[in-house]
């Protein structure tokens, strides 16, 4: 019987978490795990992980646990990385290079075709298996090579107008690293890495462990009165 | 009166995306702003926006809306944003001069002030403002100079043991791209930065739209049978 419910965008967030300890244990010869012995490494309680795991099968047996291979294949599929994706990355300057040069390192579905900028001292440049070309031929390489991801690495005032060409092209999904959210149509799939919004809630914690600190001493000094 | 109930972690995760774009009403000029005005861009609910916003005083009157600059103000307070961080980063391969050139033109404040690395070659190496520097110094550099906020860009097996060290020199907060889960004690803000599951989670929903056009099709087929 196939599953017809959706998994919820909570669950699917924490997929790709899961499947990164299935990895590590799977590399160390891990073939079962419980979900409180997984619960102790992954940092979510057992009744989570149960809970998560059941939305689709979840490969869980009583009394017996996980098999970690058969769970990290399962979720391996659910997640899409059975297939093979084509990428372009737009922009290449330090984030978009550093990026580029992640995907053409990256063991696994992902495969890097091309980066495309507008500054001529760079167009023509060999990268690690791949090559920056003209930005002005990025529509008609990707309809002509079928890509299917396209990764927007430019400043934000010009994101958008890329986003269009990407999707204008035929992408399948963006993967946007410009600090500003991008409206593609439904049939595009979009992730965004906004750096200064992580690096916000960092100094947020930081300032949050600064203020508990400071009412530790004080309540000390109150004690010691 | 002083308000002694914590803000709750998701409330926390939307406030740098509200002064984004609230950093961009400003620039436009824009004064006030009503809820409903906001929901329309940012994309949350009018009511979700109330009720977060209410978290700290929130600045808005009945009918009136909110000030987009007292209520920026009050955001990048509550984040820490108005107080300045030291940073060095740790790796000074793509990612980590990325990220690092990232800080380095970042205004705002957040100060690059050096890099660290094994490498040889790129030991005393100038980048936008700031240097290269031998991984053998980090500690006594840490914390001579008092740095606030370490940014980890080494590999997975080297992440641990670089988290370690920045703890040891008394940083405050740990900035991680390294695709591992960092143990530091309470006192020691992390912030991860896994572009691993990033990347995953469009892959996810690449599949996602893939399966729902197919049903679509599959439908469509069926209803001109």
């Amino acid at each position: 019987m196939k599953r017809t419910t959706k998994i919820s965008s909570a669950v699917i967030k924490r997929l790709p978490r899961y499947r990164r300890y299935l990895y590590e244990l799977k590399r160390k010869g891990v073939e079962k795990i419980s979900s409180k012995e997984f619960s102790e490494i992954i940092g979510y309680t057992a009744s989570q992980i149960r809970q998560d795991l059941n939305n689709f099968g979840g490969f869980g047996q009583q009394g017996y646990g996980y098999s970690v291979s058969g769970l990290y294949n399962e979720i391996s599929g659910i997640l899409g990385l059975d297939k093979d994706y084509k990428m372009v990355v737009v922009g290449a300057g330090n984030l978009g290079t550093a990026i580029g040069n992640y995907i053409a390192s990256y063991k696994g579905g992902f495969n890097m075709y091309a980066a495309f900028d507008i500054k001529e001292e760079l167009i023509g440049k060999e990268m690690n298996g791949y090559k920056i070309l003209d930005n002005d031929n990025l529509v008609d390489y990707v309809e002509e090579n079928n890509i299917d991801i396209g990764i927007i690495c430019v400043n934000k005032e010009n994101a958008q107008a890329i986003a269009d060409r990407l999707t204008f092209a035929g992408v399948k999904g963006i993967w946007n690293f410009a600090p500003v959210d991008l409206e593609v149509p439904d049939w595009v799939a979009i992730e965004n890495v906004h750096l200064s919004d992580s690096l916000h809630s960092l100094a947020y914690h930081i300032k949050d462990i600064e203020k508990s600190k400071i009412k530790i001493e004080k309540n000390a000094k109150k004690g010691s009165e």
